[in-house]
């Protein structure tokens, strides 16, 4: 199987950036990745002036995909996930996540990690790991790896994550695709500005989808399919992932606006990826079992 | 079994009103209410124009609580919801909800309900029946049911259901509490600007709470402790609901700021309400199971 070391890694997304491995549609790669501090952090007292602000957010990448061009869609499978440390990394402090402006200094908190379970302080929680960073280039412009939009890029949403298919933008040939930034355990908001971060190895699987018009980026799990979008503000981004769920039942199920209107707000639950980006995220799940299931 | 009826209902949550019933503490009182529309709506083609907008958001009460004092935290044990009607309502169109911008005119959507389930167009959708206005008078102004606020209100909450407990403040001496707005189902964001909204009785039980300072509305669901927040953007409720969980933690479980940012960010999901009220709601739910479960 093919393997990405995460020595290959981006704090940028960018057209201009040169593909380190090409991957063909259904082929398999695992993605090696760095935790978002570069795997920099190694204990408690660790001065935060070392700490280099310039390596934070590292997407191993990137990946060329075959047959990938401009204005397909980009489907990625996150087949499985492997973390590869057993200790997982927080932040928070002065300026730094939703109550940053009430701190006075900084913290770093080394969390145990041990058959599936994170040890924060005295609490034992079950893992969950997915995927912070994951995206394409942009067709015209760079973006940090630490701010999310439509290319994808730092969502820091806790539904991408094993079994999920993520649905990205073609906007360069080959998709020059990027992963990183793992959390073993988030929970919506990301609020200190942290999940229990840790690197990782990811496998995926491309698939390359033609003539689709999605406003993206998108998400299907077994159960739900979800619309994302990340503004300035969580107003905004709750308006898009609206609108881009509304659009998406309008191609494909023919829906009257009204009707998707209706139905997101009986069923749809508009939720909160993360507070604490340059931008904010919000999604759109809407259940899958609401489309399929016909009543009498 | 006390019961109170629709007709007693207000709207607007005033210091003013005057109580229509007087309940002790531990007291079962079943609460019939109104549907969000005054049960005026009855068909899809109904004009809109007909419709009586002073008459939106009745909430039955006010109800004094015997030995509730100014300051005192008001406990209200949600026992039990009958919808009382076949068949729910949902509006959207010009000016209303998140899209309201996008429509020329406006829609009425007849629901039917049946065996526990709506039928939305075609979808058969399992009802999960929540409240949408739940308060109590405000110490020194009136606030229209509509509106959410520190005094409970129209958060349109859907944990706000059939086993939930609800913490309001205590304005005024018996609290002056009141409920209605139920939803049969309704999707987080309530983003067409109703759930299905439906008549009820909402069998209930109070209690009194004394010397606690928590910054209110709060939940307790059967695995998670929920603080709840409308301010005028999702982005301050948000703030808000994260530090109202803060100041909870550092009161009941003498945690530090910081420990409690970091359990938020890796176990608390910050989410939306609604965003179709004069205010916007945001709450932050905390598992219970993550406080109770201590490590090796």
């Amino acid at each position: 199987m093919l393997k990405l070391e995460k020595e290959h890694s981006i704090y940028l997304f960018s057209p201009n950036n040169s593909p380190v491995i090409k991957v063909k549609p259904k082929e398999k790669i695992i993605i090696e990745t760095m935790d978002a501090l570069s795997d920099e952090i190694t204990f408690e007292d660790q001065p935060f002036e070392a700490i280099n602000w310039d390596r934070v957010n590292p997407a191993t990448g990137p990946i060329f995909i075959e047959d990938g061009e401009i204005g397909d869609i980009l489907e990625v499978k996150i087949e499985k996930i492997n973390i590869t440390r057993d200790y997982g990394v927080m932040l928070t402090g002065k300026d730094m996540g939703v109550l940053g402006n009430e701190f006075e200094k900084n913290y770093i908190k080394i969390v145990p990690i041990k058959n599936n379970k994170a040890y924060l302080f005295d609490y034992e929680i079950p893992i969950e790991p997915m995927i912070g960073v994951i995206g394409t280039a942009p067709k015209d412009k760079e973006i940090p790896c630490g701010t999310p939009g439509e290319h994808g890029g730092n969502m820091d949403c806790k539904i991408i994550k094993e079994g999920s298919t993520i649905y990205l933008p073609i906007n360069v040939k080959g998709a020059l695709f990027a992963l990183g930034d793992l959390h073993a355990i988030m929970g919506d908001g990301e609020v200190c500005v942290t999940g229990v971060e840790i690197p990782a190895e990811v496998e995926v699987t491309f698939n390359i989808i033609k003539n689709k018009n999605w406003k993206l980026p998108m998400v299907k799990t077994n159960d739900k399919i979800i619309t994302i979008a990340s503004k300035k503000t969580l107003d905004e981004a709750a308006f898009s992932a609206t609108k881009n769920m509304v659009e998406y039942l309008e191609a494909e199920y023919y829906f009257t606006k009204e009707k998707a209107m209706f139905l997101l707000s009986a069923t749809g639950d508009l939720r909160i990826c993360q507070v604490v980006d340059p931008l904010k995220t919000v999604r759109m799940e809407l259940p899958l079992e609401i489309l399929s299931r016909k009543g009498e």
